[in-house]
């Protein structure tokens, strides 16, 4: 694995692309976001349209994929000949539509306008790369680098080097795909279709027997797949996905269980390789490796807190299983009735801190601090009967002004409560205060003091608090009142 | 569609389970988390404490899914007989082994010892409800609900009925299932094997060849699909996905042109069907039908967000995908030079506000606030020269103390930036002002003043900063005390 650190240096300055299609768009995206110049050769009018497009549609994404700086983006020509595109970059990637001949022509024109050390690279989906290298100048340094849709967002680029390809062209074409953020993947054989597009194609016979049957509409094959194994697909493959599903510690046992069962007839294609003992010890072998140390219980945790994210993911989308989550918790938010505990403080459930909000250092970020106090006030706001109904005709609090104070370090594991007061309270303010505690030892590990004001529904303005909200709110207050003011509220960040 | 806010109403108050396996813990873990009361018959001896285990492991995941407090566990008893497990239920789930005498004769006694009106439903993976029900009192009140492993997890149910099932029983059942969170798929036709089985079969299968003919090890296999078109399982299904890569508005077209690519000699499955006009026109019909009112660039866009979030989640889980995507970022932070304006505050890089940091009344959730600043702060230990090396060797700045003023909302879409500046440092302490402007009208829209304490590598305690970094926070700070002080600094909050 090459140090991070060093990933950039690996960057090309400039590549060239033979084609403007989904992929070689795709590529133009990647490689322009990354900061690669790119020049472009495609021959349908509409490409340079098609590829501005597909950048857009890419520097949106990345926008909200990450939240680091990009570099300064590569520029973008479009060439008119295959020479033009071709010469003085360091890589070549010929997208073209999956004609051989057409291919064929196209890197052999390019071959020989390139430098002879310029990598030359195939999109192809399908064509073995010894195919491709026949008409060419220097095929040593041709070799299939295939990407998926959306190029630039999927990490994954197959390689597969064909008879006459040089070990070191496929080294440093992993390392440049790995420098825009890829995951290379080398073939150990040369082979039809590599191996993703062969999975996928598994896949998609089996979609089309199921609709042409009259068994499930697309729709429904789309919706099986999603709400399902789907989910698992992003986290864990299709072999340790069903090696943890059967409840056996030995790989073999857990394989050799699946012969007889894949021999049914679920499907319209039957013809299974023999499960001969040579073949079992090598699935075997091969699994146990996969799992390096971990056992299973273990990559049971990991696949379940992958899972979330990915549903935590879709959640925010309100998209396909998140869409389902969604509702699944409204249904659960219909039923909750806040807690207060003896002296009359509203309480947050108590909660356990995931690891994911851990910083690099291993200390929880600030801003889940903050995310705690938040969900405390909706905590509060729902007691008060702040519901979808209040908010749509009535109004919502936002909050004005917040003053964090950090009293001790929180680990992911460790198990929170927060306590709220309510300091003040008018028609149109709410002053709370928040005390975020461990539940083991009850000590403070930070304080929230906020202001929120009352918004009207519609206007966006302050407006008065209404009805039943208004008397509960009150009447809370006075309640509190009553209660000691917390040691650190009203207090101010002193200039050092 | 059900009211959402009546889900929790269908909610059965108990369920009979027998089995205790994986897919039989599942269950429980689903119900009981859910409220529902679990009586649960498994012959093997360690059921209850598998149960428990996948109890624990469900329970671990649900704190992370969600953060709406769950509702008041129900109890989970281990009975001794198949009739103590369903008498009194509202819902059988027989989750047994895939054995069809053992599951015919452990449905005839349940369906001896339940109420008539006891729905009883199996787990079985791929066996007809027609041979279920052969010796069954009452069968039509018997329907497969066949879940996905982890069941507590994934939202798949496919409710498939026999011969002899009532539609009434579909109809309750699917409720049932959607009350606990899951989203039911109801097949049109009874087969062998339902939907998704017979699509993960055919992956497995084709994965099973790559192996065997040594095209790929089982690592590879599986990577091929996590890092390609798996990330995008969850997000769309193989059928939309495919017309969505596909560069034709007309669905038929789209359709029409796989068809000579699954004739290519790709996998060892080649039987295909036959592209009949009838057939394409079936598949168009579906899939225009399934795009609803969306156009192509739409559902691009909706399922480029979907992939961020999923991406997203993975890289919080440094699994996969979200480790290929940190490592990138890695590299890209390794080039990040921070911005000064011309004033000399620190600027931190303007970014768009994505649409997921909205609450439900469409205004930007405070602790996103925080976020922004917390970014801010990082971009100036970028600056200063507090790297992964310094941090390992000498230590980093933990903040102790935040004050977040809101001046304006803000709006998905709005593109902000924030300027910092230093209003006093020394040995151990950082003290900060940040600004959040819009970047279209330059007015503030948030402050944040914040305190950092310096902490040393290793003790984790305070310790003073050291050698360039020491001298560079000093410098700026001597440059940014020659600025005004800005005027909310060292304010409080008044209460009210």
């Amino acid at each position: 694995m090459p140090e991070s650190s060093k990933l950039s240096e690996r960057r090309p300055r400039a590549v060239g692309l033979l084609g403007g299609g989904v992929i070689g768009g795709g590529w133009a995206a990647r490689f322009v976001l990354n900061g690669v110049d790119v020049r472009l050769y495609g021959r349908s009018p509409g490409a340079l349209e098609r590829v501005q497009k597909m950048l857009a549609n890419a520097r949106r994404a990345y926008q909200r994929l990450t939240l680091v700086p990009m570099p300064a983006e590569g520029s973008l020509t479009v060439v008119k000949s295959v020479e033009d595109a071709v010469r003085g970059v360091e890589l070549v990637q010929e997208s073209a539509p999956e004609r051989l001949e057409l291919k064929q022509q196209l890197l052999a024109t390019a071959s020989r306008a390139a430098a002879p050390e310029t990598l030359i690279c195939s999109s192809t989906s399908g064509l073995r790369p010894s195919l491709l290298q026949a008409e060419m100048d220097h095929p040593d340094r041709l070799l299939v680098a295939h990407p998926f849709n959306p190029v630039y967002l999927l990490p994954l680029v197959e390689l597969c080097a064909g008879q006459s390809t040089a070990p070191e062209a496929l080294a440093r074409a992993a390392e440049i795909y790995r420098s825009v953020g890829m995951h290379p993947l080398v073939m150990r054989k040369e082979v039809d279709g590599f191996i993703a597009n062969r999975l996928q194609e598994a896949v998609f016979r089996e979609a089309l027997w199921l609709v042409h049957d009259d068994l499930a509409t697309v729709q429904e094959v789309d919706d099986a797949v999603c709400y399902s194994f789907g989910l698992r697909r992003p986290v864990i493959g299709p072999v340790q996905g069903y090696r943890i599903t059967v409840a056996e510690t030995s790989a073999r046992r857990a394989m050799e269980r699946f012969g007889p069962e894949l021999k049914l007839p679920w499907t319209k294609l039957t013809e299974v390789p023999e499960f001969t003992d040579a073949f079992l010890d090598k699935l075997a072998e091969q699994s146990d490796a996969q799992a390096g140390n971990m056992t299973i219980p273990e990559l049971e945790q990991k696949r379940d807190d992958c899972l979330v994210a990915v549903l935590q993911g879709l959640r925010a989308q309100g998209h396909g299983a998140g869409e389902t989550l969604a509702r699944w918790e409204q249904g659960l938010r219909d039923r909750i009735l806040p807690l207060t505990n003896g002296s009359g403080l509203l309480r947050m459930p108590a909660r356990q801190i995931p690891s994911e909000w851990n910083d690099c250092d291993g200390h929880v970020v600030e801003s889940h601090y903050s995310k705690l106090f938040h969900i405390a006030t909706d905590n509060l706001l729902c007691y008060i009967g702040v519901d979808g109904e209040y908010r749509s005709n009535c109004g919502s609090y936002h909050t004005v002004e917040m003053h964090l104070f950090h009293l001790r370090e929180l680990y992911a594991g460790d198990r929170v409560q927060v306590l709220t007061q309510i300091l003040g309270a008018d028609d149109k303010h709410l002053h709370l205060f928040h005390v975020l505690t461990r539940e083991s030892d009850e000590e403070q590990a930070a304080t929230g003091e906020q202001v929120l004001l009352h918004v009207s529904a519609g206007s966006g303005h302050r407006g008065p608090v209404q009805g039943n909200v208004r008397e509960r709110v009150l009447e809370l207050a006075r309640l509190h009142a009553k209660l000691p003011c917390p040691e650190r509220a009203g207090g101010s960040i002193t200039l050092r």
